[in-house]
């Protein structure tokens, strides 16, 4: 039987050049998380599929996730988010110093079509500050935001911080008398309106809710974009919910977060949502998907008894990321290049070989990164491996270095050759190591 | 519905104390890697069944895996193992540069009972080394495992790199008559002698091998620790896989690892297994289970046609691993306690809140740590919160400090306090921040 080369459909599998990006993406990710004193967790792929059922809905723990009955007769789920499992493991934890604030880089799993942005198998980075009430915990995740894309040099313009508030938009389609399941479907539309031609949009709406003023009062309320709009002012001015978004703008502005802007369409999908949401958006319309998604949820923990704990945060798909960054040409060409031996130990015969492993052993004891040969071919075919790795110094372990501990370094790029003594060479590769480490 | 506060039996949850360590673990595997010139890669959790069942055998693809058919009637696996992805990974891979230097750290998955060392979802740190058909590879790996040890302060005593061959194994089994199949069932019972007490051993070679010579054979060959021992001079002296395993010795020698001990009876779970196999162990006896197997596959990528590929690798448990350290006192008691932030802002009152977050955050971009309160909370309560979570300096934000651009750090274990310019606590942060660093 010959097998498959391939993976299955929408799994990740990534060559060491691929992996080389998404780890300078995670190191970007991580960075910004602990500068502002967050610490990483992390929590199971397999899970009780009751735990998903409970907090994320039947449509995403059933019809979207991979699930299924294990030996032992347990129903399980491939987690297809992080949040139920980081509530189950705060109300598991006795002695939290709040305000907690933690990160995560869960893999995640949904079984849906594989798209541009979306894949069955994906890495998120997850971020949330626990036992905050205050606007004040949103403001530092819209800091955390903006610092991963400065740091990734997405320029302001290229991105948005869209954010809105749950609790605005139900009490506004509250007050035109909507239940709470016309609630939800009004949500579900008002969440297509960024996939589809206003025209088209506003059909969906009027064919969906019924009642003339109800749709009236989505079309309107999802067409605001300043949290001062007239409407809104009309419709809900002077209420608590709306006096907090004018606030949130306030503090956004104040902390000079110039990328964020109010859009009262931005509902985001997740149910447990109850206050301020938001997404991170390419502004160039080349990535339709949002890159980040996250909220306030009043009560993560309340399923498992106990106390109530509120929180903010977000999951940021790496994927999506990664795209965004590769439309605009952000990642730097040298990245996926870059082979991680500094040096290439050529090996004349198999007499040297002794001198050169120690050799090699002495240099990798300072951080230097050193591939030796060990195939015990020519040296033409050495110095072939060499250059196809793009190995940046080259050196030949022959009988004179041997008896000289005296070594030709070249440079593989500009072709220059420097002899040095073996202690010499610890010292330059050494120092050029260190110094290439800042990247 | 109250639903459990715990994760299923067996999973990885980690807290970030618990991760903190499992990070600090992942960071000397991986730096041991990439002095060598190893590249990470990633391959799927979830893989088509019939992969596993090819290469792993159905024994742990089948019973000892959770495996299940999706919704569109597939049938997969959550990898119980890497190898059978990586050769998957090689077989599609055109123009890979040869010796290819591969690692990874793939989370794996095992329906078995937990216990100490074994759990049903863990990391493991898997390096190769593919296309070199000499023992160079071989001893390279062996440096790279030294290397790993003693990087996290195992000294040589404590453990032991055991090695055997396959190869001779099988020769010396082939020689008294096994066929196939008897050999299989001599490898599981040889595999079996370092759980049992010598005398139980025995009892259970002579049960399972009804032919008295062969089990004589059996239990001599396994009490080989010395590739020069009498016993196996006479039975396969002169033998290529005997003079392989004394040249090997010899290179080792040489090489001065002298954690390495040859031991007849290692013989690896693994069908693939074809040369040299090896398990690093505690010396101690407080830990029974390997750290760490491997060995050398002749073919890895046969099963999807085309060329050879030769390959030694291993895979490591960093709970094993984990475990030892512990068992040793070998973990710095610092790293589980570490909080990320260097210094909590606390701020005297809404007034100042502006500021403070302007000042963390041009701490923050000179890659300084900063917590600053989001609570709201009074000034002994944001110093309770900096306190508890051991943050080493703070500073209060009041209308003193915004007026007087001069903050007083107070150095939170010793309690002396210090007045400098903001510029100069930029510069005093940074400094110390970045000497941190270094460990």
């Amino acid at each position: 039987m010959v097998l498959s080369r391939k993976p299955l459909k929408g799994m990740r599998e990534l060559t060491p050049g691929e992996k080389r990006i998404e780890d300078y993406i995670i190191k970007r990710l991580r960075e910004a998380g602990v500068v502002y004193g967050f610490e990483e967790y992390e929590t199971p792929v397999l899970e009780p599929l009751e735990l998903f059922l409970a907090k994320s809905g039947s449509e995403l723990a059933v019809e979207q996730s991979y699930n299924f009955t294990d030996k032992g007769g347990r129903k399980l789920i491939m987690r297809p988010e992080l949040t139920p499992s980081l509530a189950r493991m705060v109300a598991a934890s006795g002695e939290l110093i709040y305000p907690v604030k933690w990160m995560s880089f869960p893999v995640c799993y949904r079984y849906e079509r594989p798209q541009r942005g979306r894949a069955r198998e994906f890495m998120q980075f997850n971020l949330d500050i626990l036992g905050v009430s205050g606007l004040e915990a949103e403001l530092e995740v819209f800091l955390v935001l903006r610092r991963i894309m400065n740091s990734l040099n997405a320029s302001p313009g290229r991105y948005v911080i869209r954010y809105s508030s749950r609790r605005l938009a139900s009490e506004i389609l509250e007050s035109c008398g909507m239940t709470e399941e016309e609630m939800a479907q009004a949500f579900a539309v008002i969440d297509k309106k960024d996939k589809l031609e206003p025209d088209e949009w506003e059909e969906l709406v009027r064919n969906r809710i019924k009642i003339e003023r109800s749709a009236d009062t989505v079309i309107n309320f999802a067409s605001c974009s300043d949290p001062n709009a007239p409407w809104l002012v009309e419709a809900a001015g002077g209420s608590e919910a709306c006096d907090e978004i004018v606030r949130f703008s306030g503090m956004l502005r104040d902390a000079g977060i110039s990328e964020a802007q109010f859009e009262a369409s931005v509902v985001r999908g997740l149910d447990y949502y109850t206050g301020i949401v938001f997404e991170v958006m390419d502004t160039g319309g080349k990535n339709r998907r949002a890159i980040c998604g996250g909220g306030r949820y009043d009560n993560l923990v309340g399923m498992f008894g106990g106390q109530k704990v509120t929180g903010v945060g977000f999951g940021l798909g790496l994927l999506t990321l990664e795209l965004f960054l590769e439309t605009y040409g952000l990642i730097p060409d040298s990245i996926s290049g870059k082979h991680p031996a500094d040096i290439f130990l050529a090996i004349y015969s198999d007499e040297e070989r002794t001198f050169a492993v120690n050799l090699a052993e002495n240099l990798r004891n300072v951080g230097v990164s050193v591939e030796i040969d060990i195939t015990g071919k020519n040296l033409s075919k050495q110095f072939r491996v060499a250059d196809r790795k793009s190995i940046g110094y080259i050196a030949i372990i022959g009988p004179e270095e041997v008896a000289s501990g005296k070594i030709t370094l070249k440079n593989m790029l500009s072709g220059t050759e420097t002899e040095c003594e073996v202690s010499e060479v610890l010292r330059m590769l050494r120092d050029r190591s260190l110094s290439g480490e800042a990247n």
